[in-house]
């Protein structure tokens, strides 16, 4: 007996037929952000890294590889593994790790790609060099500076001048640079106050690249910045790679902050969903709730009618599997005629939105175009 | 080239040694609140289905049944298919469904297991009984009323007797009985008002069961209540089922309010982490984040040392694939010996958590004793 369910979209479906709730890519916004990101970064020659643990799914990644960059992030080990099984040849992980099980997965992910990971104890720097040496591979490795997070990274001159002392110790390691990545800038509503927030990042990074140099060190890759700050980030003159992850596909909370330069990206990414229920005046209720959307950035903000003229819409509550969604300004409207209406609702937050599915429906007009897997889905150690 | 991740732990390995971030469950407790629940509902001459939406494991599921549950309840088809595939032979699906794959769900696991769904529109009912026709299936059919919950089902008799009127139609469709289902009762802190507005909810649903009976139609399932109002609910002289979920592993959430009746759930369900990063005083830094923990009903709020004794923490902060926790009473303690031990991690709301996983690693004592995967994982179409 096979009873799995069916799939929810073939290619060449209509969107109108695409099963609810499902992850949707628009792909001519998603296309203009890849297309528009490598060439901003390009010309200012500095390398993008695209960061994968956004979208989680290699036929993304080797997208952004053709459209030219140096390779990719990841954030964990374990997520690296899709994509190096894909093909992507060049591969970042831009944490810290500690565990046996996590120095075999670096030490067999470095027999297939070229591996760097970062580092903020000597700890870690020794037992992965003794790890890389059993197993015969060399990794590069990239201290994390702490440059405003407060959070992993070193904090003093010292310190990094410690590691960099601890890598030297190991034939099997190579210091390959820093990273320094402040998340908290990304978000910033305010388009100046984000600018100075990443420049005094810059210049934390540039103090200890200095640092490094006034001891002999020279220190050739700087990698950091997000979909928020890579704007300014490849102006810095200190980093010289960006890990922007959000900007292919973005979310309600970049959606929500200020662009007012140079770099514009749009939203490729909703989750199709299904008015379900519509028993009561003023109220409707779809089939996507908090096992189809992340919340932590708050509730979506945007929602649309994905087909069909209907009264505007704000989603009001998640509980696991429903959406309450409110019509705005008219709590005494009737609702009946809305069941079975679908609409597009814009996650808060698109990382853990991603994680929650199994596969992308990518659409251009009103058509089914591809269906990538999140390959990467679930990969957390 | 195979190349994917090791599994994070194998039976019979230390807890020690499990890969991290990993989903636990801790078969002592868990086992309790099988058998304590599953003897506390039959004393009360109720039916036990208990929800899989919680849990989403059919290897749970069928340990349910096997304790006595009359079947499950699943949120949404897509979900119910594992749970049919694995030998489940009677599936309540708790939810109102649109569309044409909906149909299609609907009627193919009928063919299967003995299927009931609910409804609250005259719409749904028509189209699931020509589905049902078509296919040549029947479907046991529960009106859901809303009990004041304020979400789906419907608000009044008049709507109940159309509803039902409309199922009689359909040959193809078997009017089984009402669902009332109170979710934001369910979490209600206060032991004595939780027990309160339980029984105003019994009361509505009961004068819906008069109102038919009125009509001369005999209600013979209500089904209905969940972790936080079971206890109340099988006494209530209404309901003749009930669906708790969390019962089985519990959360954050649920351990946070008070319980002053007979049961008893204990929490079995844990995350364990590393620390990964201790670079500052009174902080250290863990592996899992927003990938691993859903944050929809706040941080985690115990946090307890795995192995090791350590200092008190508190976990402040959930970024995608960290979390930041704070040394309790501390801010200037040294933290570098406190890289690479392993916490314990008490998710605040299981179900979307549960969500984000593969597989649980239940362990008894300090050694993993089974792996169980979470089939129905992401399926909530």
């Amino acid at each position: 007996m096979t009873l799995t369910p069916p799939a929810p979209a073939l290619v060449g479906d209509r969107l109108a037929t695409v099963g609810t709730p499902s992850l949707l890519i628009d792909l001519d916004a998603f296309e203009a952000n890849l297309r528009d990101t490598a060439a901003f970064v390009a010309d200012h020659g500095v390398a993008l890294r695209p960061h994968a643990k956004a979208h989680k799914s290699s036929a993304i990644a080797l997208q952004q590889v053709e459209a030219g960059a140096a390779g990719i992030c990841c954030q964990k080990l374990s997520e690296a593994y899709p994509f190096a099984a894909a093909g992507v040849r060049d591969i970042h992980v831009t944490n810290e790790f500690v565990g046996e099980d996590k120095l075999l997965m670096a030490t067999e992910l470095a027999s297939y790609v070229q591996l760097s990971v970062c580092v903020d104890a000597v700890a870690q720097v020794n037992a992965l060099g003794q790890a890389a040496t059993s197993a015969g591979v060399t990794i590069d490795v990239l201290p994390e500076i702490d440059v405003g997070q407060n959070r992993c990274g070193v904090t003093s001159h010292d310190a990094l001048f410690e590691l960099v002392d601890a890598i030297a110790m190991h034939a099997s390691l190579r210091f390959a640079g820093l990273q320094g990545y402040h998340g908290g800038a990304q978000h910033i509503a305010d388009w100046v106050a984000r600018k100075e927030t990443a420049s005094r990042a810059a210049e934390r990074a540039g103090a200890f690249v200095r640092a490094l140099q006034a001891r002999g060190v020279r220190c050739t890759r700087v990698t950091g910045g997000g979909t928020g700050t890579f704007e300014f980030d490849v102006a810095s003159g200190v980093y010289t790679e960006v890990q922007p992850g959000s900007y292919a596909i973005m979310d309600g909370e970049y959606g929500g902050i200020a662009w007012h330069g140079a770099v514009r990206p749009r939203n490729s990414l909703f989750v199709l969903s299904t008015i379900m229920s519509a028993t009561r005046p003023g109220m409707v209720v779809c089939d996507v709730g908090l096992k189809g959307l992340a919340v932590d950035a708050g509730l979506p903000r945007a929602v649309t009618w994905a087909a069909s003229e209907g009264p505007p819409l704000a989603y009001i509550a998640a509980n696991d599997e429903h959406g309450k969604l409110q019509i705005i300004g008219s709590p005494d409207a009737g609702t009946s005629h809305l069941l079975g209406q679908r609409i597009l609702v814009t996650p808060g937050h698109c990382d853990p939105t991603v994680n929650l599915y199994d596969q992308y429906v990518c659409f251009r007009g009103d058509r089914v175009e591809a269906i990538w897997p999140i390959d990467a889905r679930g990969l957390s150690r």
